[in-house]
């Protein structure tokens, strides 16, 4: 009732040829000191199996356990929600299948999750660790650091003194000038009152996708009435919009932390009889399926997310096997796409 | 410019302390042998720091690791699209938080995945894994089983005699029951050609759901023109209702295999000009978001998938704490949603 693997393992090589792993790596790799007759026994049992050594594997010769914890500051109804976390997880997945390395997801919200977490990661059943989305503070960096285990954040982290912090490897990508460009071409297309909604201001990538905001205006802060805090969700955007359209002169422009808030910007409008782009252009952030998808299609800023997933994952591999000199962190540009919102 | 976590470990305490974890796990537990002053020292650090010892996990005796694997035998692109999964996900991680054990993902879609998937299982890295959406003749079966891990399934699995398993432990819902509901519903409201979008039938749930309707109709197999395979995607709900309408007579009415399905057939029939309910009824399978959010709202049935998930994790807690006496398999009911599409 045994149902075979459709690739065979080395266990199942060395169950077949009655001989231990050992003998079938040492077979399979070309060490020597195995017996003729054994090493005849091994190759056969390898062809009428199928197996296929994996030289990938092979060379990562630090490996212990041959798995990544990728470790999500947020609640599953967020991760799940948001097409960000897909497309960074295709990334991260797709570099570390290539090198045979095992994906473990592991999200935390609450504060037994994160004792709990680190208490897994410090136990020795993972090689290293992705971290990304978050917060300001986020007590994931010291169980990072608690675990002695090669570490790579998703965007950049935030705690004090964190630029003086030359082990700290991170992947990210351009907020700041991403935004920039946003609010550049809302000024260029002749918008005057350009509202911002932003996202949870304990994340790097939302205080940078505002101070952009700020740089594009020529501001240090923004203008309180064009001003309104979101939370990344559909929800909040159209919350954060039906606020901003409560002050008057309304805006006739809104740049939006990312395309979920966007989408229900968007949504917020239609419900007070409003045009985009006619009386509102909509900007957002991302460049995911809802963006596309959005009615009018949104003019947002691309991030290549699942290639910030493999880059994250990559400079993992490279510290996993040059653990004494740690690569540099990564920063990808990013690049404003027009469609009919603004 | 360590961060301490919010809730303090049992190692945070033994280094505020000044002892080992061994010596403030024996006081905290109660545990006789503990010189007065180390006890006194453990006890004002416990209070500083605000430490608190978790009852749930004392008591579960046989946890080595702390950790219980969730493995989904489909691609991200799927898991992450279909809000079946974070449901069922969200039960999953409500009842495992509740006994502080750590859930780790686990997504496997090509044959390397399995391997990899079956070489960390093996490996001692966790106390249990939590396996669904498995597949006819699932390796997955096999890798549980070497393992030695506890194991509970999602959805009845599907191999050769597995009615004889003894020690097979799945949770599902009443996929057949429910399908009839489904179609008898559509009959009692007077439509007579009554066509089936199915799932995967490779899966249980899409044969099973397919078994309810031709028990409804009374038919050992759908007739060919009312037939159509889908894959449980809104892509694929729309190209096989697309395929449904070329054939004359077109159906009155269509029983898709779960809600994404019935979007995607919604799609296909306003696309064709014709009207939801009065030219052709619909009704859907999950009872998930997109059911209540369609235009016109799904009729569909309902299926508890958080309470799955919730079950599954707590048939594995028992199975942990008693592997003398596995518990039974669980079949929770359905329960028909009447809404506008039918």
């Amino acid at each position: 009732m045994k149902v075979p693997a459709p690739h065979p393992t080395l266990e199942a090589v060395a169950a077949h040829a009655g001989v231990s792993r050992a003998t079938v790596s040492r077979v399979v790799n070309g060490t020597p000191g195995v017996r003729p007759e054994l090493r005849e026994k091994v190759k056969r049992s390898v062809a009428e199996l199928g197996y296929v050594p994996n030289s990938a594997a092979r060379s990562l010769v630090t490996r212990r356990t041959g798995a990544v914890a990728v470790v999500i500051a947020e609640p599953e109804t967020r991760v799940f929600a948001d097409p960000f976390f897909a497309r960074q997880l295709r990334g991260i997945s797709r570099e570390l299948s290539a090198n045979d390395l095992q994906l473990l997801l592991l999200l935390v919200e609450d504060e037994a999750d994160y004792q709990r977490v680190g208490r897994y990661l410090a136990g020795g059943h993972v090689d290293g660790t992705l971290m990304f989305s978050l917060h300001a503070n986020d007590p994931l960096r010291g169980i990072a650091a608690a675990s002695g285990l090669p570490t790579v954040f998703g965007g950049r982290p935030w705690w004090p003194e964190w630029e003086r912090d030359a082990s700290l490897v991170y992947v990210d990508t351009d907020n700041r000038d991403g935004a920039r460009q946003a609010v550049g071409h809302l000024l260029d297309t002749g918008r005057r009152r350009i509202a911002v909604i932003t996202g949870p201001l304990d994340q790097t990538s939302a205080v940078d996708r505002l101070a952009g905001y700020c740089d594009a205006l020529g501001v240090t802060e923004p203008e309180p009435a064009l001003h309104a805090h979101g939370d990344f969700t559909v929800d909040g955007g159209a919350a954060a919009m039906a606020r901003l359209l409560a002050h008057s002169p309304a805006p006739d422009a809104v740049f939006a932390g990312n395309d979920l808030m966007a989408t229900g910007a968007l949504r917020a409008l239609r419900a007070h009889g409003l045009s985009v782009p006619a009386d509102v252009a909509v900007v957002g952030y991302d460049d995911l399926e809802p963006a596309a998808w959005a009615d009018p299609p949104l003019t947002t800023v691309r991030q290549d997310i699942a290639r910030m997933g493999e880059i994250m994952a990559s400079l993992l591999l490279r510290s996993l096997n040059a653990p004494e000199s740690p690569p540099a962190s990564v920063i990808i540009p990013t690049e404003l796409v027009v469609r009919a919102s603004a």
